[in-house]
Parts: structure tokens; sequence; C-alpha cells
């Protein structure tokens, strides 16, 4: 199993198909899988060689893409970087993983300078954007056409592929190592249960260093279907290259889905060409999801659950489970099955699987599992145990095998004894008509250790009050469930590149020099 | 990925659907998954331990099946055996993978005198049946009721999972050997492009001893998919149990397609629950797809194309290549493109890759190609060089990555120093409409090395005669393509048990004392 034996599929059985439209440009499978051999060659002559890091700090384009094939035809290890970071993290991961090639775009370029003042191992930058040449960077269309194509380094496996950043908001960032089975694994359940061929066309919405968009990324190109870009993620752009490129298939976490759903001319795009929306990364609240299926009414739609550690998808909440009504109505709130190729259970603080129905850890094992972290045995041996992946996500699974996922153990709150689960607060407050973004976080308190404390973005157009959302909190939540403090915003909250609320941003404040103890 | 794994998702996602339905017998998943853990605990009582082999005799059943699960499960590895072969040949193939646990069913019990008469590896004889326990063997359902569960031995990737026998019908047998990956990644490929669910109920009508089969079992039971058996493929029952069981799913070889959709009263059935048929294991011809396609209106078809070796589909016609009018019309000759996870390639005597269009051997690449042949490292390192299977097929590829198989390189005959493939002529024969069946081989000529020679069976009912067959071929072929001679016979071919032509035997009698050349 190899990334690149997809990339040779789609020359064999679609040569002259649609590769990649980025903007004006075009280019067959035939032109892609030539410039990826070229690349690959101009990567040897800046001195790439077996199992050495290329950095890739860039917004989403057809470039990125020929990274991603070219660093490992040249049998090199990718490691895409979160572009929201700082520079100082970035220089932190640069550090990290050793990376000897860095690959900037227009938008990354101006960090530059600061990647420079501390020294890595960086000894080459590619300059992949389409503006003036940044000093002392190589030009990756210059380099590409002086370059013979290389042959395929053929690394397969349990080679590794690439070293995802994840975590870089706090503390030390931790290189999620994965091999090219790992990714490969994920690819063929995208495949198994998205309907992907030579005819889709595929937008890359999510940002490219996420193992979000990476998920359906291999198994685009292995059935030779198109590659579509957004640079960054906007509404309106998105929904306007939807309709233009006639998209069929796009990833979405919930926070991009909101924003689509809420414009006010949503209805005046021509969206009739999307098939399927696969949608994960953070729990989706029911309110959304059921304006998102109104919204995209010929759209199927498929819930990923997972993370970076598990290539990424470890449930699927499969097409046919996403009904509004019927007897599967309540499937939806859960994160659907097992991946086909993957194990999943619930276990206790012994890892002992629970019954059906009660909290525990959701534990993963099946051939999407990372191989570990780089370079940190300790955090390695942390979450990777008898072989299971420990995801630290609180979850449940019904009678049926669908599994619930409750909460990031960190994110739980305990107050007074009880265990309070953010994520069931927060699908109750986002039911209100008024707010269009919450977090629920616990904050400390002398008598209940922690109390439950809410934070609601209003709506535009409407006013949202704290007493409003207490009693429809009151009416839906067990009391000790409910906040005991809300504070209401007008701007949105702190996002991750990923789309995920950062709460450890918002929980911050009100921590300031205590540990917060988490179990 | 392992084998087991499968199971324990069915277990999961589906535990009080249907398992197997086997006569009047019916089990849920969870029955089945215990039973499977049980008779795990039974084959360790009868001193089954790691990587010992289980040798399987027997007729499709549900019992069967739970083989296929519990040896692994157990830690052993299966040796499912071709229930045609005389007992001398059992005997060979029992003595060449020193299986220590042989299980035999009502219909091949009556072999185990003639297994006896010679010394094997065997020291355990399991019987699986209904009827009365033959002498010195222990009882399936006694030994399962007596042992307590075992633990998953949880063998995975690279550990063999069951060695093949093929070939067994001239020379020594090679025994394939295929690990747990190669099956599960032919299992994940088979789920990508048909659509198999919880939903889906699979007919066993192909033996099950045979990849043809196996194909589709493990994806079937990853999935939660009933299991449905014949015993033995008989064409009225296959079409009764379609009927009865609501079956949704089948793998058929042609032959079998055949003697299906030419019963007179195949009309009389209710076939509408059946939604996808997978066929291969030999050629189609297309007078007898076409056939097929309007007898199973609602069905869609798929093609696979491969061997044990790997896994044993390499190549994959997909449902919505199956257009007998429209732009894709020509495909339907062709056996598809490679399989999602597979590298196929079409090359010269020196392993270099033909261009398009040009007749060479199909060569295959990926997860699904076998570990080896079992103690025969001579026959290993002929077939796999540089990492390729060597398929002995003749093969072509179209522009659109297509691959038509021509013949296999052995069946090719050649005259006056042409070539000639038998399945070319084989096809036009079939178009005849008094044709039932044929076959065209290479018969000694002492002036052009080989020549073409057709045997032909009539159909029911007409009459076929050997000027009208040649006169049909002449209008239709090259003139050095059209059969020297032609033999009319009223009998049926003799198959393997495969379904497959007995080539060899057929042309034995012309051969006899003579060497044939193969290139």
């Amino acid at each position: 199993m190899s990334i690149t034996q997809g990339l040779r599929r789609a020359m064999q059985i679609h040569r002259s198909g649609v590769a990649t439209i980025c903007g004006d440009r075009r280019r067959t499978w035939t032109e892609f899988g030539h410039r990826v051999a070229r690349l690959a060659g101009a990567l040897g002559n800046l001195g790439l060689g077996a199992g050495n890091r290329v950095a890739i700090l860039s917004l989403n384009s057809d470039r990125y893409l020929e990274y991603l094939y070219a660093v490992p035809w040249a049998g090199g290890v990718l490691v895409p970087l979160n572009v929201r970071l700082a520079p100082a993290e970035i220089l932190q991961i640069l550090m990290d993983s050793g990376a000897e090639i860095l690959v900037v775009d227009d938008a990354c370029s101006a960090m530059l300078p600061a990647l420079r003042r501390e020294p890595s191992a960086v000894r080459r930058i590619v300059f992949a954007g389409d503006g003036p040449l940044p000093e002392g960077c190589c030009h990756h269309e210059e380099i590409l056409a002086a370059a013979p194509p290389a042959a395929d380094a053929q690394r397969a496996g349990d080679d590794l592929a690439g070293i995802f950043y994840t975590g870089g908001t706090t503390g030390l960032p931790k290189g999620v190592m994965l091999s090219h089975g790992n990714l490969l694994a994920n690819a063929l359940n995208v495949l198994a249960l998205l309907h992907i061929n030579d005819e889709t066309i595929y937008l890359h919405a999510a940002p490219m260093f996420h193992l979000a968009d990476l998920a359906m990324t291999f198994a685009a190109t292995m059935t030779a279907g198109a590659h579509t870009f957004l640079p960054k993620f906007d509404p309106a752009d998105a929904l306007r290259t939807l309709q233009e490129n006639r998209v069929t298939h796009g990833v979405f976490v919930p926070t991009m889905l909101n924003m689509m759903v809420h414009r006010p001319d949503i209805h005046t795009y021509d969206l009739s060409n999307l098939q399927a929306v696969m949608y994960g990364a953070s729990p989706m609240p029911e309110a959304l999801l059921a304006r998102v299926m109104e919204a995209f009414p010929a759209c199927e739609f498929a819930q990923g659950y997972g993370m970076t550690e598990l290539s990424p998808v470890a449930t699927f909440l499969e097409f046919r489970h996403h009904r509004l009504e019927g007897p599967l109505k309540g499937k939806l709130r859960s994160a659907g099955w097992a991946a086909p190729s993957a194990e999943v259970k619930i276990v206790d603080a012994q890892d002992d699987e629970v019954p059906r129905g009660t909290v525990g850890e959701i534990v993963v094992r099946g051939p999407m599992v990372m191989k570990g972290y780089w370079n940190q045995p300790e955090a390695t041996a942390q979450v990777l145990r008898n072989g299971w992946m420990h995801t630290g996500d609180l979850g449940t699974m019904d009678e049926d095998g669908f599994v619930y996922v409750v909460d990031r153990l960190k994110d739980m709150i305990i107050t007074g004894g009880e265990n309070v689960y953010s994520a069931e607060v927060e699908n109750v407050i986002s039911h209100h008509p008024a707010v269009s973004m919450c977090a629920v976080i616990g904050i400390p308190s002398p008598e209940w250790g922690e109390t439950v404390h809410a934070i609601a973005v209003s709506k535009e157009g409407f006013t949202l009050d704290p007493e409003s959302l207490l009693a429809h909190c009151r009416d839906r939540v067990a009391g000790y469930k409910c906040p005991r403090s809300v504070e209401i915003r007008q701007q949105p909250l702190p996002l991750s590149g990923a789309g995920k609320i950062l709460k450890n941003e918002l929980r911050q404040p009100f921590w300031e020099g205590r540990a917060r103890q988490v179990i």
C-alpha cells in the first residue's frame, strides 16, 4: 500500500481526465503525474534523501497537492504545517521535525524573516506561490521545469509517509507519525462508504494540512476524481466554487457548514451537483445538521469521527443513517459505526470494556492507528496501550454498535462530584434560536471544584439575553448541568486552523495561575 | 488487518441481525460469533497450535463459514480443499500442507477410508455433517458444545491466514499462501466497488474453497451482511434459493450463469431482491453476458478478474461499465480497471511495459499479492519477480486503462508462427445460436506446429453441424484463427471445481506422449 500507487492508478485509468482545477489552472492526470515526477526529481536535486522531511506552509492549492505526492515519490516524509500557528510555534515544529526543505506560498512567505531568526535544519526554501520570489528561495516552477522526472522511491506499507503536528495551540506540539499503510487504510474505508469515482469533483475546503481534508485527498486521487481548491475557507467563496466547478464531494467542519447555511443568499447558488458531504473534526449540533440537510437537499451526508492519530477516521455515520425522521432518527446524534477495518470499544480506567450505554473512553485498533509520536516514546506509550489507541474522548456505544461521542475527556466538567459533558450542554444551547455559536467550560469554584460556564455568540439580527438562555437550559437539562454563569459575545469564538473552538483559550483567563485537574 | 476483526465488527453493529441461513438453521451474529469462539476453543483442545494447518473438505454450509473464522481465531491456518479432487490428490495436499486436523462433511466422509490408506500428518478428524458420525471422527457440534470460548489469537497483517491449493488437476499442486492482510486488502476493494452492507444477503453459490467465493465472504461479514449457502451448485437450487432467501448479492462463474439463464423456467422465479452479481474466474462470452443482463434486469453486474495468487481480484469491471449500448459498449469485453489498491501493467518477456493495445503478460503489484507458494521457493521466484506477480495471462490495456484478458499464456495456440488466442475464437463460436459451450485448443500438426481445434457442445433442441460452425467463424475472424478441425459433442465439457473448462483434459488425447511447447 503506497500513496503513489493511487496517483499511478489515476494516470492509468483517466489519463486525460481533469486532475486539478485551481483558479484558472486546469491539469489532466497525465500532466499532474508528470509534474509530480519532475517535482520529485527537483526535490532530489535539492538534496532530499530517503526519509528526509519536507515541511509545507501554504494555503490550499494544486501545488500543495503536488507536494503530497512528490515528497513520497522522492522518498521523503511530509510535514504539513498549520498556517494559523505563530512563527515561534512553526519554528518549534521545524526544529522538532528536522525538516531540511521548507515550502511556502505567497500568504505564508511573510513569516520567513521570523522563521530565519533562529537556526533550524531547514537548508532550502521553495516558493510555491504566484507573486514575486522572496529572497533566498528557489521557485517551484523553475526547479520543476529544470528537473528530470524521478523514479518512484516505492515507499509503502509501514514506511513513514508524514508527520502531522497536533496540539499546536498549547504545550509542546506532538508529531503524529502516519505510514503509507495508515493513510491508505483510511482511504479504503472512505471509498467503501462514500461513492467516489472518476466522476467525482472534490473541493479542498478544509485546510490541506489537516487530516479532515487528507482523509478524502488520497481516496479521490486513487479513483481519479478531480481536485479543486479554496485557498482558505470563506463561506461565499465556498458556495461560488461549489457552483462554478460543479463540485460533487466536500469535507467540511461544522463551523464551515454553519457559516454557509446562515448566509442569506444561500438559496441563490446552484448546488445541484453536490452529492456527498462528509463532516467531522468536531461534533455537529443537531439543529445545525437539520438546517444543513435542508439547505443541500440533493446531498447525502456522512460523518467521520476520529483524530490525526487515526489517519483520521475511526467511525462513520453512513449516508443511510442520516435520517431526521423514522426509526433511525436517534442515530443522527451518534458518530456511527466503527469504520470497516477499525475496531472501536468503550473502556473504563482499567481498559476493560464497559456495558453498552455506559460512558467510557473511546479506544481504537486497526491499520489506521498511527505509528506513534515523533521522538516522543513516552507520549506514545501513554496513548498506545495494549495495541489500542486511547483517544481521550468520552463516549458510549448503543445496542446497535453506534458510537456517541460525549465529550473530550479534558472538556468534561466535574462539579460537586457530578460529571457534566460540555458537548451535551452546548448541544442544548445551540438549539436556542438566537445563538450562532457557543462553548461550555468548567471554571474554578471553591465550593464545587468547577462550575459550568457558558459563552454564547448571538446570531446577527437577534438579541440574546442570559436569562432567556438559562431558562432554555433549565427546561432541557438536569439542574446540575445548567450553566451557573453565562457570557454573551457578539464576536465569533477563537477557532483552531481546523475550525475547532479553542476551549483552552476560553478557559485560560479563569484558570490563570491554577492547575485544572483532568482525570 | 485481521479476518477476525470483521467478525467482531459484525457482532458489534448487528448483534441480533441474521448471520447465517443454512437450510432450516438460522443464526444471529451474536450466536455465530459465540460459536466461532467455542469452536476455536475446541480446536485448541484438539491440539491446534499457532500456525498449525486445518484442512477442510466439505460442501458449502454455515459450519464451513464457522471454520473460516474459528481457525484464524484459534491461531491456525486454513487449508480449504477442492472437493472435486480424487482421494490421491487430496492426500498429496494433506501431506504437502502438513495439516494435523481435517474437517469433513457428509458428502466427503466417503473419502476417509482412501485418505487413511497412506500416512499423513492428520491426527484428528472432525465431522461437520448432519448424518451418522463416521468412525474415528469427533463431532463438530459435540466438541463445540464442550469447549469454553477461546480468546482471539489476534493473528493479523502478514501472518499466514490460509494455504489455497491451485492447479490440482495436473502436476504437483501449489499451495498459495495468503496472509490476513492479503485477504483483507481484497475485501476492502470489494467493499469499495460493490454496495455491501448489513442489509446484504450473500449466496455462497461457488464452492467455498475457491477464492471467487472467499472474495465476498470476508467483505460480507465485515459489513454484517447475512450468508446463505448452496451445498453445491445446481441451477434450479440456485434460482430457488435466490428467491426464497431474498438474496441480494452473489458471485457466479460464467458456467453457472449459463446454466441458470438457459433454464426454461427462469422467468418463473422472483429475483427482484438480487441487486448485484459479481462474476469471474473465467472470461464471459459477450452473448452470455447480454442474456444474463436480460434475465436479471434489476441487477447490477461487476466482473472481477484475478487468481488465487491475487486474493483473488486484480481488476474490476464496475457496475457503471456494464452497458450494452452507448459509449461504454466496447468496455464490456474488458476486465475493467485495476482494483483500487492494485497496480496492473502489461509487460513483454523482458518485463518492460508494452504500449497500450499491445498484447503482453498481465502483471500485478499490491497488498493482495500472495506471500508465495508453500514450500516452493522456486515456483514462487518464477512468478514473483521485481515485486510483481506474473499472472501467466495474456492481455492488453486500452487508452482508458481497461484491461482485456486475451488468453492464458498456456492456452495460446501458435500455428504457423501466428499467435491465436483461444478465448477470442471461443467468443466467436459462443455467439453461434446452436452452441451452449465450447473450447478451442491447439493440437499437434507436423506442418504448422499446432492447428486450431474447436470442441463445441450443441444446445438442447438444436442441431449443430461442423460446416455451419466453420462458416460462422470464417465470417468473423481471420482465416488463420479459424478452426482447422471441429468436434461436436452432446455432453458438457469437463469442468474444474471452480467451473473452468479443463483444457488440459481436452488436449490430452491429442498430445499423449508429446511435449507441448509453452512460451
